[in-house]
C-alpha cells in the first residue's frame, strides 16, 4: 500500500495535489515545509508554527546530533516529543551540512569523517549511521546519506558524487530494512550537479531500488536560477510519478511556483524564517524591508487582507519599530507573517490545482508582482 | 470618589488588598508590573502578557520618547494601540534612565537636559514636558518628574534632590491640571536618599498634595538590602494609608513578600525578564540556572506544579537545549515562567491576606526557601 496518493493531475502543467501519510498525519501536496534546524523554527511555538498553517517541518541531523545530542533526544523517545511537535517531520541526513559547516570534513567511500563546528569533536558519519540517527529522531521522513558538490563543478567530480551517492541510497535502504522500523519513510536522493546525463542515471538507479518517495538534491547551491528551474524541470520526469517528488532548499515564491508546475510535491527553505529575522517580509506584491522609513508612520498591517496573527494585531509601525529596536518580538512577528505567506501560497496553488486553473493562478502571481 | 479601594487589611502586618480603577480596567492589589521598556515586554505578545497573569504594565518614557517618538504614537492615541495592550499602562517620567542611560545629562530647577544614548541628539525635558510626553503616550498612570541621586549621596546633595523633585511634583500636578486629562492618574514620588528624615519631609510634602497615589523612589539603587527594607518601611506609613503605595525599581521575591508586609501595593522590577534571558529560572525552592549541566536530560518542568505555559509544555532538558544554542524561542519560554512566577506569588499574597493568613504565608515561603 503506498502512503501517497495523487489527488489531482493539472491537465495543462504536470503540477498535482496529494496527500502522504505519516506516523503523525496526513500531509497535503504541494507542501512547504518551514526549516527547525535547532529543534524549533526558530521564534516560533509549536503553536505558532501550526496557526502559520505548517503541516510538517524540517529538522537538520547534523546540528540534532551534535546538540542537543542523541542521548538526550533518546529520553524524549525523538524529536517530537523533546519540542513538543506532534505533527509529521523530515529530517535531512546531515550531509550537507557536514559538507558546508563541519570543520575537516573528509568524505571516504563509508562515510564523511568531520570535526565538529561547535567544538571541534571528531565524528564519523556513515550512510547506515545516518539512517540510525535519523530514526532516534524518530523522524516521519528520513533522508538518505548524500555526496554535496559545489558549483560549478567537473564533470568527473560530478559523477562520482553520484555513484557514492547511490551506493551509499542502497546502504541507508538496507539499514532501514534491517532495522524494521514501521511508519518511518526513507527517501533516495537525486544528484549528478548540472549534467543532465548523470541526472537521469542517478533518478533511474534510485527508481529500481523502490523508495517511498524521492528528493532532488544539489540545486540552489549558486547556479543561475534559469539553470536550476531547467535542472528540476528536466529531472522530475525521469521520478515513479506515483512517488512524492521534493526539491531541497528551494526557495523563492517563484521557485515554488514554478516548480510545482513540473510536478514538485515538496519543498522545504530557510528563506521565510531567515529573511523574516532580516526584516524582510513577503507580500503578493513582493518583498518588503520594515524598516523602510516610509513605513514609520504606517498604520497598516504587513500586507492588507492577510489573515496571519501579525497582520491582524499590528501595524507595520509597531513593526518597524519592534526591528530597528533588535526587540525578541520581532523576530517572532515576523517570522509568523512569513511562514503563513508560503504556506498560503501552497494552499493557494493546491486550491488552483484542484480547480484546474493552475495556470491562471500562475499568470495572477506574476501579475501581482509585475502589474 | 476614589479611584483605589482598601478591601482587605491584614490584622498583624500592614499588608493589605485593594483594587485600583485605570482608565483600561481595575488593577487588583499589591500587585507587580513587568517592564516592558521599548512598547513590548521583551520576547511576549500581549496576549502572553495577560496569560502570565499581568494585570498591567510599565513603559519607559525616555525609552519610547527617544524611539519610536511620540509623534508616531500619537498616531494610534497611545501607547496601548501602539502596541496592542489593552489593560492598564504605567510609565516612569523618564528622570530614572536620563540620570543612568542618556548622556551629558545636566539638570536645572527647570528641567533636564541631556543627549540621547541612541544618537546623541539633544534634548531638554522640564516637569511640564514629562506629564505631556506621558499624556501622549495615554498613560493609565504617569509618574512626576523626579530627581534621582547615587548611592551613598551626602545629606546636602539628597536635601536638593528631595526639594527639587517636591517643586517638581506641584508643577507637574499643576500640568496635568491644566491638560484635564479624564482618568489618567498622576502619581507623586518620594525622594530622600538614605535620609529618613528627609524622607519624612518628602512624603509630608506630597501628601498635602494630595496625589491619586504614591510612589517611593530611590531604592535598589545599590545600597545593602537591610536598609532598602528599612527605608520603605519606615516610609510607608507616612504615605496616605487611602491610596495606592509603590516601590519603584524592586524587586527580588523576597523583597516584594516584606514590602507587601509593609503595606506596598504596586511593584516594577526589570529581575523576571531580564533573569529569564539570562537563563536564571525562579521557583519555590529558589533560583536555578537553566544551564546547569544536571538539567541536561531533565525531563521534569522548570517548577513542578507550575501552571504556565512553559511548564506545561516543555521540559527542562529542552530548555537547555534552547538557551545554550541561544535559540530566540528560550527567551520567551523563560520569560514566561517568571512573568509567571511573580504575579502568582502576588496573587498568592492576596489570597493570603484576604484570609488573613499573612504571616503564615510568609513563613511558608521562608521555609521553602531554606527547608
Ligand atoms: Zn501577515
Ligand atoms: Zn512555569
Amino acid at each position: 500500500m503506498s502512503v501517497f496518493a495523487i489527488e489531482t493531475q493539472s491537465s495543462d502543467t504536470r503540477a498535482r495535489t496529494g496527500s502522504l501519510a505519516t506516523a503523525h498525519g496526513i500531509v497535503k501536496t504541494p507542501v512547504f515545509m518551514p526549516v527547525g534546524t535547532l529543534g524549533t523554527v526558530k521564534a516560533l511555538s509549536p503553536e505558532e508554527i501550526s496557526a502559520c498553517g505548517a503541516q510538517i517541518i524540517l529538522g537538520n541531523t547534523y546540528h540534532l546530533y551534535l546538540r542537543p545530542g542523541c542521548d538526550v533526544i533518546d529520553i524524549f523517545a525523538g524529536l517530537h516529543g523533546f519540542m513538543n511537535w506532534n505533527a509529521p517531520i523530515l529530517t535531512d541526513s546531515g550531509g550537507f551540512q557536514i559538507f558546508s559547516l563541519a570543520k575537516m570534513a573528509k568524505i571516504t567511500t563509508d562515510g564523511y569523517a568531520f570535526q565538529s563546528h561547535i567544538d571541534g569533536s571528531r565524528h564519523l558519519i556513515s550512510p547506515e549511521d545516518a539512517v540510525d540517527i535519523q530514526l532516534r529522531l524518530n523522524s516521519d521522513i528520513l533522508m538518505c546519506l548524500d555526496q554535496c558538490i559545489s558549483y560549478p563543478a567537473e564533470e568527473k567530480e560530478a559523477q562520482g558524487a553520484h555513484e557514492l551517492t547511490l551506493d551509499w541510497a542502497s546502504r541507508c535502504q538496507k539499514q532501514i530494512q534491517a532495522r524494521n522500523p514501521g511508519q518511518n519513510l526513507l527517501f533516495g536522493i537525486v544528484q549528478g550537479g548540472m549534467y543532465p546525463h548523470l541526472r537521469r542515471l542517478s533518478a533511474r538507479g534510485l527508481a529500481e531500488l523502490d523508495f517511498p518517495g524521492y528528493a532532488v538534491g544539489g540545486l540552489s547551491v549558486g547556479e543561475p536560477v534559469a539553470l536550476m528551474h531547467e535542472m528540476a524541470r528536466s529531472t522530475l520526469p525521469l521520478l515513479p510519478e506515483n512517488k512524492p517528488r521534493y526539491v531541497m532548499g528551494v526557495g523563492r515564491p517563484e521557485d515554488l511556483v514554478e516548480m510545482t508546475g513540473f510536478g514538485v510535491d515538496m519543498f522545504d527553505c530557510v528563506m521565510p524564517t531567515r529573511n523574516a529575522r532580516n526584516g524582510q517580509l513577503f507580500t503578493a506584491f513582493g518583498k518588503i524591508n520594515i524598516s523602510n522609513a516610509k513605513f514609520r508612520t504606517d498604520t497598516g498591517p504587513i500586507e492588507p487582507g492577510c489573515t496571519c496573527y501579525t497582520c491582524q494585531n499590528f501595524s507595520r509601525a509597531y513593526l518597524q519599530h519592534l526591528y530597528r529596536t533588535r526587540e525578541i518580538l520581532a523576530y517572532r512577528l515576523n517570522t509568523i507573517h512569513n511562514i503563513h505567506y508560503y504556506t498560503a501560497l501552497m494552499g493557494q496553488m493546491r486550491s488552483a490545482i484542484e480547480k484546474d486553473r493552475f495556470l491562471t493562478f500562475r499568470d495572477d502571481f506574476y501579475r501581482k508582482r509585475h502589474p
